[in-house]
């Protein structure tokens, strides 16, 4: 391991740590702004994960389509008084191909709503493509495999 | 990012780690050494730290109120043989100035009661100054920001 | 801090998240690889370790009892359809010598049933001996010892 790779890895976990308190302090509006233009990004299960299957909870497959989600999010202003946190753990860059490296960590994120009850809300792993831009490293693709079929929730939220 | 800046996350991080580290193995006697003198300590929830509300779950503003609070505790003797599991995720830097750093993480405690119930006791985020003395990182103010705004206990501990 | 004992840290927390992506995607048969041949894996409560008592839920003295242990789990052939997700954190190097080191790390395991149901599997502490061979870091001895004396399973699963 030399100096380069160290930076790289502690700037990668920078991105991860950014994204997570970026969804858990709400501001979904930036939330966007992680991803490259041409971005690929869904939410799926790891029993559909692995059977191939395209299409997924939330999926999209540019920037622009990430910004229309967060509007319909809050055009659809459905009030759930609760917080998320994000807990990452595992980062690891798996491949590195074309100027792009592949990443994956776990996460598990909790649920606590405003009377105080706490749920673990999901669980699973990010299966990345990052790539770094001027602006620092941004998500090509990310898919967002959790372990269960489904999440307890109205509306699909980002994770 | 250069060497130093490498250096300090990882001692930030084993700052965060051996914090931890003494809260769940019940070492609340070396809890106040994490902090210097004229600290300011404070358990708060989210809609409190959002409204800008003083005080809080507990609140002290020098490392000797801390040793107070640890002497109560004792004193309380609440016998509850329950273990508690800290996580902690996401540590950054989201400011610098006079010598101090502010840090910010995330955490959720995970509490095991002796028969084996595991439940999720805590969520939320650490709100933090740091400096570095001789005898390295210490916290010049924390604020443990909960998700929820109560926690089941009937005394509160550190987080 | 210098460079090399960054690399170090660093290669650490690769192994730890190896090890969890080994087991989080039920690779059980490479489980084995991440130990050398004489190694000692043990699960067990923190009463049991504080108080000193050998053995365990499961208590291997070698390579090979691991790769026994894979087996019987095979054979058993129980079929219950869940996922383990692993989130590590808090690792840290508490001693060194003869060529080795002891580390430490705290873990959190959520199971996900395949109707979605999710709950906090196990919790507690790796207290770990580790070595550097040819082949990068293994694992000469692996204490996990469990916050709680008992686990929600069948048959133990390696953790």
């Amino acid at each position: 391991m030399d100096f380069a790779e160290v930076a790289r890895r502690l700037e990668l976990e920078d991105l991860y740590t950014a994204y997570a308190a970026c969804l858990d302090s709400d501001a979904l509006e930036r939330w966007p702004e992680f991803f490259t233009e041409d971005c690929r990004y869904r939410i799926t299960s790891a029993e559909n994960y692995e059977a191939g299957m395209p299409l997924g909870l939330i999926y999209a497959t540019s920037k622009n389509m990430l910004h229309d989600r967060v509007s319909a999010l809050r055009d659809a202003n459905i009030y759930e008084p609760q917080r998320y946190r994000h807990i990452v753990s595992g980062l690891r860059i798996v491949g590195e191909g074309d100027g792009a490296l592949d990443t994956e960590a776990s996460f598990v994120v909790v649920r606590t709503m405003q009377d105080g009850e706490m749920i673990l809300f999901a669980a699973g792993r990010y299966i990345d493509r990052v790539v770094r831009g001027e602006s620092g490293w941004r998500f090509v693709r990310k898919d967002v495999v959790l372990d269960s079929r489904q999440i307890d929730t109205l509306l699909a939220i980002p994770l």
